[in-house]
């Protein structure tokens, strides 16, 4: 989805010519702005920057890179300043998830700090769903789009031969630190009571005694189990279950994964034929089944940011504010963000159903209308005709700069 | 695609009135049919049928059972026959892979061996692929098309953020005998270089040395690799992957998933941060991505096998014959039933690549139709509205049967 944002900050941008005459793109983010890495944007077809709404992953390229301090690292602010100064930046937007927002706050700090006029906005998106302020930030719908699509259909692929075959299955889901992905993944149960039978959320600590039970009952119930864990889920004296000493043949720690982990507790504990599964990147890259709503927010957020931009508004960023469930309808807000750089919103604890396995009426009517609504890709030749762009660089115009 | 198959069988069935009065289904296949376990298909609502169009899983169940000989085990044949007369069946139509061919093979010997008048015909499904005869199997178009979608969707993700980030991404597909799923996997490969630049096979010995230098160069190259690797894939001695030797934390060997395996081997010899997925019944219950042609297979080999039947053929299954690659056609085939069971088609040697680590334009031409087109179950509140048929069950007249 954060591609979909860009899409909407390159063409509302456009709408202001007096203000904004071209759209420069980092590539890899703030490594391409500190590296004189710029993308001219206007030099792309415009049916190519409208098909970023369609297309997944990052199109300009992202990073995990933190600005330290100006304190800490005054040397990185002043060469931002010089490719700002040099390509005439007058405002940036930054689009991410709470690492990305407090980077895009110490950018909107640099007027202050160092006498640099810009003006800064950021844009949300993190799967994570973990920004404060906003009801949710895009990305989240769709992979809770497809965690849900994905268990329901292997939920019912593991009903049609739990007779003499499989009879629990595992999938396990992103969400280091909230539950929010392992919570959406509870909309596959209806009144079918199809779905996922147990969900393993990292707020609730791991009680194996209980979950081993839960099993057993849902086989007694149903003939079959389907599970749905978060990597993050924990021991209860804080240790992750995916860390839970897997070692390879030679002895080396085996890389995470805790849908075997599980998998394994069931199977030796009840003795019961177990799948499992790890979705991994692949649920949060899935723009093949992409939310309609969560294509809408994102593509309003990053209009609205150029809107706040050129209205003179600094460091903020734009926000989706609920008005209500059903049917849906929400408007854009905004959020200080100094207040929502390096903060953590945490799935409500409402949102838990009392025996910690599954989700409540709250939650589904917050879950609801972030999945609705189908965002299919054009196709050619039976795959997703992603669009690639052409990224032609701005000449530089500066020596080299060592990160 | 299975219950695509069933919903041609059903609707065939009907423009034979004189022959055939109702469809029984069997629950759990040829389980329902031995234990009398019987649904009448003439009570479900006729649009619930054409849904099954849309509806993965086994719509009526599904087993892992099959017959023994009529020498080892004639209770059990003389059990079938029971359940036949006491329900005036004459036509039995029995859809899966290699053991459920040999089960319709053995049925369709009942005349001869048993005495009892019945037609007997087979109906292909494996999204292994592996049967002969047939040009593909139902299920194998779909399944190659999702993970065909997800590591193209994934290698973008990679890609976008390889400079700060993971560099290699490894996902696990099926197939334990033959490559023909993992092989789909490289028509994500097109004119841009992203898809898998890796794929491990089963019908290629690991050969750990070539293996990782091919993901250096990749590296090297594109700054990010790709890999795909089916769950048969075995050392030179023929020791799975999967099976080498993985441990938990109390030293019991850890199910399955060689792609935590490879990634090992990645890290651990080249340093490189790695992600994997495994994507197990995700990839073969993804009726959301179903490929259109795979539908219309499946379907169109359900009605020529009541066709087949009522034109008085026996022991025979219907196949998909195709006339010519681009544009696709294809018509339908027979093969017999005693040639069928037990035979697995092997993915040609011609279809891999000169190195072992993709596919050919040979075999892009015979993958490229059968992914081809997109078809797309309805949704309801963001989620696929899979029918979920209502299963009445036909009055039981005999006494119950032990497996």
């Amino acid at each position: 989805m954060i591609n979909a944002s860009a899409a909407g900050v390159i063409q509302a941008a456009a709408r202001h010519p007096d203000k904004i005459n071209k759209v420069y793109a980092g590539q890899s983010g703030i490594i391409g702005a500190l590296t004189e890495d710029l993308i001219d944007t206007s030099l792309e077809r415009p049916e190519d920057i409208e098909a970023l709404k369609y297309t997944p992953a990052g199109a300009f390229g992202s990073c995990r890179y933190k600005l330290k301090s100006v304190e800490e690292h005054r040397a990185q602010y002043e060469r931002l300043i010089d490719v700002f100064r040099a390509h005439d930046i007058r405002y940036f937007f930054y689009n991410g998830g709470g690492d990305s927002q407090d980077t895009s706050y110490k950018v909107s700090q640099l007027s202050a700090t160092m006498g640099y006029p810009i003006t800064c906005v950021g844009v949300p998106k993190t799967i994570d769903n973990d920004l404060p302020f906003t009801d949710c930030s895009p990305g989240f719908g769709s992979v809770a789009k497809y965690v849900a699509v994905s268990i329901l259909e292997a939920s019912m692929d593991v009903e049609s031969m739990s007779s003499t075959s499989t009879k629990v299955f595992v999938m396990e889901v992103m969400g280091r630190h909230a539950g929010w992905i392992a919570g959406a993944s509870g909309m596959a149960v209806d009144e079918r009571g199809l779905g996922p039978d147990i969900i393993l959320f990292p707020e609730v600590k791991f009680d194996q005694a209980a979950f081993l039970k839960k099993v057993d009952q849902t086989i007694a119930e149903k003939d079959f189990c389907s599970i749905v864990v978060s990597e993050g889920v924990q021991y209860p004296d804080g240790k992750f279950l995916a860390d839970s000493g897997t070692k390879d043949a030679f002895g080396h720690a085996q890389l995470g994964g805790v849908a075997p982990v599980v998998t394994n507790i069931v199977k030796q504990e009840l003795g019961l034929k177990c799948h499992w599964a790890v979705c991994d990147y692949l649920q949060r890259a899935a723009r093949h089944i992409g939310s309609k709503t969560d294509v809408e927010h994102a593509y309003a957020l990053g209009e609205a940011a150029v809107e706040f931009a050129v209205a003179g508004e600094n460091a903020i960023m734009p926000t989706i504010v609920r008005l209500q469930d059903s049917p849906y309808k929400w408007e854009i807000g905004k959020a200080e963000l100094a207040k929502v750089a390096n903060v953590e919103q945490p799935m409500p604890a409402e949102y838990l159903s009392d025996d910690g396995f599954g989700i409540t009426a709250a939650a589904r009517r917050y879950f609801a209308p972030l999945i609705d609504g189908e965002s299919y890709p054009e196709y050619k030749n039976g795959l997703p005709a992603y669009v690639r762009l052409q990224k032609k660089r701005v000449a530089k115009k500066l020596p080299a700069f060592d990160l």
